[in-house]
């Protein structure tokens, strides 16, 4: 109800504020006997941790999870997994300027006006420190769905107007690590170039720049997702849009698909080859792009993500306090020029927390 | 969990097939007290129902709603409101000749592979009559909306590639009177009449095309949307995902708002005038669309959906049956040839339906 | 959240008030492909209806169930399972003499305290005409429960001071025979006489009497209930308490349980004959009443559930009408003098709607 | 759904076992501006920490909670409140005997056959000391409570056979000073005496006995519990048989209301003195317990609660192992005799969280 839980079955709760003593997350519903990759989940952290390069913010957070619950001798129980990341490198003085401030775009305002009390420091619960828990959780999704042999892909698409081309038909491993050589995390080497050059630029402007990521899910099984209103989409949309500065989201022909032709978007069926029905039935074309009714068709799911630019620049704007008297605030601190390098890692997992819930609501569906 | 529900607090459950007895909703949590305007609603179903004009299917149903719990001398008694929608006008053979294909893009294939059985007849569950009982539910919630003062306003901004401009500053009932004067329900009256003819030249051919509706809602308190991951936008963009066709959303600046600097982007406070504090601050832009950090600042909330073209055309296409043939489909009965006009209807009632539940939610947030 | 609805996955929404047009209840959840037995479905109301006898209440009403949707070709299809029973024998006139007056014990006065506005009819909402929804979606609960070899039996065990004795080792469908042999519905025929006999006095004093009803469930596989809060007991007695009139439950030792001593009260396990093990673990005895630790063990779940006497009594009694004005109020209508007889329905369905979720919930719980 | 939380809008997750590195809770939907007494918090988790007489285990824990989030100087924020407890006297090696053993009517089997993975040590998850995180969350809800003028007292009101006398008319101040006067946490100091000493005698014998729990509730206001599903009683009832060893339930009348008759029953309204209406309307006698058709009626709610005997004895008893061999297992360790002295604290806990629940939902359901 008050909102810090997300899914049905496979369900998460976070918690945690930017400045207090820990961030965490409990997941419920994780299924027993599934051995946990303490590796994994941690890289899956860094590769969101602040600090990584000269395009992210420069706080150091070195993000180490450590697991209080829900597993024994390295594997699942059954029982709730609980994890929390303390807080480290907190700057809070760098926050004691906007204490009476509201910054512009930023939730300081809403915050208020709906609590009536709030920790501002560091942005408090709006900050997006709170999806290092979604990360820390989403590992342990993706090892659920890698158990089922589901991938997920994730990379920056697009960097304000700069955008990569179309996927190339890559393995998802090979999409990795095409991915992991650049900083800015598109798979398109060189896009990649032009996209941190512009990213380096904004930076030093003071400013910030919006962006795109893209993603794909490979081996998708056929039957995830729950008609009516718990489509695959609409809850891949959900999680997609409750991650800091989402704008946007689509799915397979998405906007432009809504330009199209009924006889153009159309998905045919590929007729078996020699009179032999494959497992699944594919399309020739993948508009729908891998779900067709809210459900998936065993086609590569495929849908984008958009982010505003971060709200706080290194300029002076004009602002009020909580009294309406007009102030100016700059930002101060450690901010990332261009949120979307890390926010692959948080695209993923809640992709990953999407699917494993609805692997395990299929479960149910027929005798 | 199976997914015919939808909201918290103010939470709807809906049934039915197409071709069944009849499909209906029960409402659960809506408060006492709220006098119901039977014509409102019988209203708010005309504008989702078929056979209004010539650019929508000309099937033929009366769409009446019958309420049969729940409310008591003309009030709402806070026990569920169960609504029925009998089916009418079904002609169950138009869809004889797909009892064993799978009309491509569509859900036959993904629901007979999820679930093993399925009633075939005109989509069964999966056929946007649905949807009906969404809008019998949305006439609700926008009455418990309009009690408190806010206001819903949808209408088609694009058809194909033809766009509507900017919504002129209006008020409501001046967009709606616009609105309503033509029949694709689009509040540009030039811009309508350009959609009317791609649209009914779309027909002839046997083909579809789709569109974009663009809403706003004003008067919305500051306030509403949950963290984390029940953002006001979220909800909105899961509610506006879940309904059939749709294949994109965003909101504020949206997905052009990721092409944006920060300097641009952020929305600068209005200072107060005169020392003069507002009841809200108000901001000089409006790229947020009135949701900062997923709760509603008090500016108009402004939100885009994309909807794929229909996939059923009087074309011959290519099919397959459950056992792999290949066989040839093509659209009989009386369908679509664009979505758009009639979905004003849904789109304006899920807005409500994700408003009254967070009018509600927020009623607990606080000492 | 406004509590109409019950269950995880096989989850219901009921609605309707006494003298409205229709009660009904919407299944979610319920697996497709299951064979619905449309006599055995309506035989279930009819063993909850009213009139059957005369010790229950001559109100006529033939509790006639209609499916909606959600059944295709007589199975189900995995998509919400609407069922109404429209409300016959109204004598709304009845009523008119309360409906300025809070009945002793009634829940008159409190949902006019909460609500501010009720349907005073046959007691609208807080009827135990409710139940009837409950039953029916019970049932197909049960078609579920047996295609998994679950059976669940429940008896009257006691009206006022009299007691029947310990179930006989008997089969379900022995039992079943003993039980519908009387009007009482208790699974000793003795002791059934003596009840019968009881209820028809009470009945000519115009007065009423509670009773008890006992439950037992067998063939349920070893593992289901979750810890912590979803104990299946926990579940069971919540939704055995939330039956009109139910003022206790205990299962297994139960209350006297409370008195006993550990080294008695301990259920040591059976040790496998012949060096083999039997599939689930025996106990000798059965304190624990089937479940240990909230999770079902393969033995016998066995309940009891305390029925308060009727508060509707055909005798003057002193009231209190909604401005504190003291009239008084006498039954009139039709009544019954003791609910446990037909009780037994819905304590079997709920007791069938909390096994079939926990059955389901079972499913996702390992790897 | 894998049941680790509780409540719809005050909502709780607990996690850990008894032998991790840590238990906790979240509370998520706390209301924001809710002043926090640490100390109150800490003095609940005192009530049920072990070692603190005679008659409990001689266990040594702190039970020290720490607030990770959702408080800003000294305050509720509205966020996320994550608590933790962490794991201190573990003797893990008291445990390594039944590592393979499974103990009679503990969760040992059941755990197994459900997860097939399971933390034996302390009885993991299915150990009481769960019940600690409810106990700091219930401190919250009590605050909550408290400022709402809402009192809550339970007492030990049966040891065995021993039962106290009904409780004298006293104010609930006075009624826990008498109670925490004596370390059975009985308010009758006589009664106290017996049953400390039938305690002291069966730990003695390494036996263990059961016992029961009364509870009132003061100052609930009116029209607290939601029809039909959501009984206040109903949710009490389930919030009691959650807590590790309960075996019954029932509320104002209870067990004993079923021998009764109507006329002896209802609860009379007591006529307005001078013509006057209270705010509330009272009842002669208060057999309801509280709670009319599932709703509050401002009289005080009344419930038992009925705990077995604790399963851990000190004696020898037969066992077997997952094998299925016969073993012989005695507890060691240190254990409670009888748990009703600690489990007050859990009671009211559970009470509190149920009551804080029901109070927020309260909010939402009239115009």
């Amino acid at each position: 109800m008050a909102g810090n839980s997300f899914g049905q079955i496979f369900r998460i709760t976070t918690f945690g504020e930017s400045h207090g003593l820990a961030i965490g997350v409990i997941i419920d519903g994780c299924p027993s006997n599934l051995v946990l990759d303490m590796n994994f989940i941690q890289a899956e952290l860094d590769m969101r941790k602040p600090g990584q390069s000269k395009i992210t913010t420069q706080r150091k957070e070195s993000d180490t999870v450590q697991i209080l619950s829900g597993v024994f001798e390295g594997k699942t129980t059954g029982t709730p997994i609980a994890m929390i990341i303390p807080n480290e490198d907190q700057r809070s003085k760098d926050y004691s300027h906007i204490k009476d401030a509201y910054r512009p775009s930023h939730a300081d305002y809403t915050y208020d006006a709906k609590y009536g009390h709030r920790d501002h420091r560091g942005g408090g619960r709006s900050s997006a420190r709170e999806t290092a828990a979604r990360v820390a959780a989403g590992a342990i999704a993706k090892l659920l769905l890698a158990h089922n042999g589901i991938e997920i892909f994730g990379h920056v698409s697009a960097v304000g107007t700069i955008n990569a081309p179309q996927l190339s038909l890559k393995s998802v491993s090979e999409l990795l690590e095409i991915r992991e050589s650049n900083i800015v995390r598109c798979a398109d080497p060189a896009t990649a170039n032009e996209m941190i050059e512009r990213i380096d630029s904004i930076r030093k402007e003071g400013d910030t720049v919006g962006g795109k990521i893209s993603c794909i899910i490979k081996n998708c099984p056929v039957g995830l997702g729950e008609p009516v209103f718990d489509k695959l989409h609409a809850d891949l949309g959900k999680a997609m849009l409750s991650i800091n500065a989402v704008h946007g989201f689509d799915y397979g022909s998405g906007f432009e698909g809504s330009e199209m032709k009924g006889s153009e978007h159309n998905d045919l069926f590929i007729p078996p080859a020699d009179g032999k029905l494959a497992d699944n039935f594919k399309t020739v074309t993948n508009y729908s792009g891998g779900i067709q009714g809210g459900i998936s068709n065993g086609m590569d799911i495929t849908f984008r993500v958009a982010f505003k630019p971060v709200a706080t620049i290194m300029q002076n704007q004009q602002s009020l306090d909580s009294s309406g008297n007009v102030s100016s605030v700059q930002g101060k601190g450690r901010h990332d020029p261009c949120v979307v390098p890390r926010a692959v890692a948080i695209v993923e997992a809640m992709a990953a927390l999407v699917l494993a819930d609805h692997l395990l609501r299929n479960k149910v569906i027929k005798l």
